[in-house]
């Protein structure tokens, strides 16, 4: 399956000899990846340097889609291609210990629980000079939220101090967790042959990593894809615990209301109002905890939104809950690309098994916390006082599709007038 | 350069033959892209569908790294491989004429300025059958964002209806921009040999796309990389016209401070004020632009930036700003990963070449602007008010580094006491 060639006309030395693809080499050096294994060692860690490649057990590279930018660095002679990290004093703040979930077959499928403390779990590998990089990262942070600020002018908020000080400002801890998906996990879970989805990867992406179908013994993918980050309001210990109040909000990325407030969806009162509720639970003894995904658009990305906003706002009869996933559907090919199936793992890479409160009216979010062995037992939508007037439409298009709501469902004529704003306006 | 094999062992039927790269042919049917031409069918659509190869121009595929989530819904059977977009009423809400820009020879070169409207440029080749997509997309919306409400509240900004209502809403122009590099520019533009550029692409990234070092026919690249946002308040129009004031913001993602408000930062009080200013540009009679770059980190990732957090705080002496960039260096190789020398061309496809108030405190910024020919007038901070308490060891150190400034700079002893909070705090 090796198969070397030349590049260009003028092949003159090494330097133009290309690998188009690698081979398996049956060498010490290469770690074996035993997915789920309880030790770590024998689990063995996930090595995607690209500069010793000869050490490589997967397939990609780390950091992402931002590994393409690490490539541009290297090409404009600013970064040494042998660079390695120093790993002094990175090491998380708080522990993400080890929980039995890690273990089961199957629960954790798209990122390494092993991730983020490299040093301490591979330092034997570390010793030996392999180039081992973390893919999960654990540090402290203080938020300061203009919403937080309202929610403690309007009375539902106040200062503790230890999670919220007189200010506004809220203490947390984050974790930013890079993808890592172990392909016969992910495939199982999508009920394909192991075979089939790494052809489909590769074609569908026009060619994508031909590792994907030539190296049947790299079990591990690092796509280039978002990073997800959990921000956890109280002890990340208590996500463990069931006898501990949580509160959790899954929030898909959606840059235009999250960072610029746009009115036509309630993406940020969602979150922010799921941040509020997280600091208050954990006042109450609680645990909160808020996950973000890197899904723009539903994982179709902002050019494909906003060519749907347009299509939505100028069809016949204007933008109207009734036809409000027909449009996406009709330009982007499908109506959602986030595969919930794989967002509960950074649930069970905390060992969640019960959240008490759910903020989210998705039922797609719902059935896959619940199909991957998680209680809910309440689900909250928001205030109706948070939704902008321009994200009814998306609201009541949401209730009638079978979303999650404690309120009234739409039909009919009474569905088709729910109606958003004309572009000119 | 054409390498088929069969994958698997039981490779019995045509379904298991995986073609690693594809090869040239020279038929009319693929559309020839002359880069910077003036006639649009000249110069030819991009054709990146992965539905019909036999079209195909262009190395990788659309939507940036979606493109993965694409295929994941293949392999899941929620998405025909052979879909085609259905663009009716999908066109841009304003029109991006075309520039003079548009037409030098390596002024744009990371963006299609011809990607907006292809319904309207390249009609005949979709009538023709061909499967083009924009990799732009142009809408209005309105924006609902805390920090004009209280810039309102603060006397700095009046409702006047046209561009903000009573009630806070700021109305907006925005354009999504998908990457797409003309390879040979690009390398032309970090002064490298385009072979080159390809080799280190496709090495560096762990074997990203094949084609980029067999297919040199293939001269256009779309990456799996972020987007780009633009936001325009006032008529899109005056961007170009050097008589009417211009105000701009050239933002480079910060998720921890844009949407989560972490105070180790300015990033969203530097955002959020240049989007004040920019309104009140455009009340004025001139016009506003703040543009968004999937840049987060430096472009060096999340859980790079989180580990240089903990060995920023965890040093000995503290966080300081006399060791600010150092840190950075150590674990990531390089200081910053965000290449402003690509950023240039967004303003370049409206046809920018005067801004009059640039928002920005980097030099890295200014430099790339003003060496790719656009007159800056005066450079803005925001105001000391508006700092967070823990981001003054950034603020400093970028200051000591030559970023700009109109205050005071602080070195040596000074600068080392200029120190953040500890991570217990």
């Amino acid at each position: 399956m090796s198969i070397d060639i030349k590049s260009g006309h003028q092949a003159k030395s090494g330097i133009n000899h290309i690998r188009l693809t690698s081979h398996k080499i049956d060498l010490p050096s290469v770690p074996q990846i035993k997915w789920g294994a309880q030790d770590p060692m024998e689990r063995g860690p996930v090595v995607g340097t690209v500069s010793e490649r000869e050490n490589r057990n997967c397939i990609g590279s780390h950091s992402g889609s931002y590994t393409i930018y690490r490539a541009l660095s290297i090409a404009s002679g600013k970064f040494s291609p042998s660079h390695r990290p120093d790993l002094n004093n990175t090491e998380p703040t708080d522990s993400i210990e080890p929980q039995p979930s890690w273990f089961e077959p199957d629960r954790i499928i798209s990122l390494d629980p092993w991730g983020a403390n490299v040093a301490r779990d591979f330092h034997s590998y570390l010793d030996q000079g392999y180039n081992i990089q973390p893919t999960i990262a654990v540090t402290q942070a203080r938020l300061q939220l203009p919403e937080i600020r309202e929610a403690m002018a309007a009375g539902r908020l106040q200062a503790d101090e230890k999670f919220v000080t007189a200010n506004g400002d809220v203490k947390v801890t984050k974790v930013a967790i890079d993808p890592v998906w172990h392909l016969p996990s992910v495939a199982k879970r999508f009920g394909l042959e192991e075979s089939e989805l790494r052809k489909i990867l590769f074609k569908e992406t026009g060619g994508m990593f031909p590792e994907l179908v030539t190296r049947s013994d790299l079990k591990v993918l690092l796509p280039p894809i978002g990073s997800t980050t959990a921000y956890i309001f109280g002890d990340i210990k208590d996500l463990s615990n069931t006898d501990v109040e949580l509160t959790c909000r899954v929030h898909d990325e959606c840059n235009g209301s999250d960072v610029f407030g746009s009115d036509i969806c309630t993406c940020r009162p969602y979150l922010t109002y799921g941040i509020e509720d997280a600091v208050r639970t954990a006042q109450r003894g609680g645990v909160g905890l808020i996950v973000y995904f890197r899904k723009e658009g539903r994982a179709l990305g902002e050019v494909t939104k906003f060519l749907v906003y347009n299509a939505r706002k100028r069809q016949k009869g204007g933008d109207s809950a009734a036809t409000y996933f027909e449009r996406t559907e009709c330009v982007a090919g499908v109506q959602d690309a986030r595969f919930q199936e794989l967002m509960p793992d950074v649930l069970h890479l905390f060992g969640i098994k019960k959240i008490h409160n759910l903020h989210s009216m998705s039922n797609m979010k719902y059935d896959a916390i619940a199909n991957s062995g998680i209680e809910v037992v309440n689900r909250l939508s928001i205030p109706p006082e948070l939704i902008p007037d321009d994200a009814q439409v998306e609201i009541e298009a949401k209730k009638a599709a079978g979303y999650f709501t404690d309120g009234e469902v739409k039909s009919g004529e009474t569905l088709e007038n729910v109606k958003g704003r004309d572009l000119e306006e």
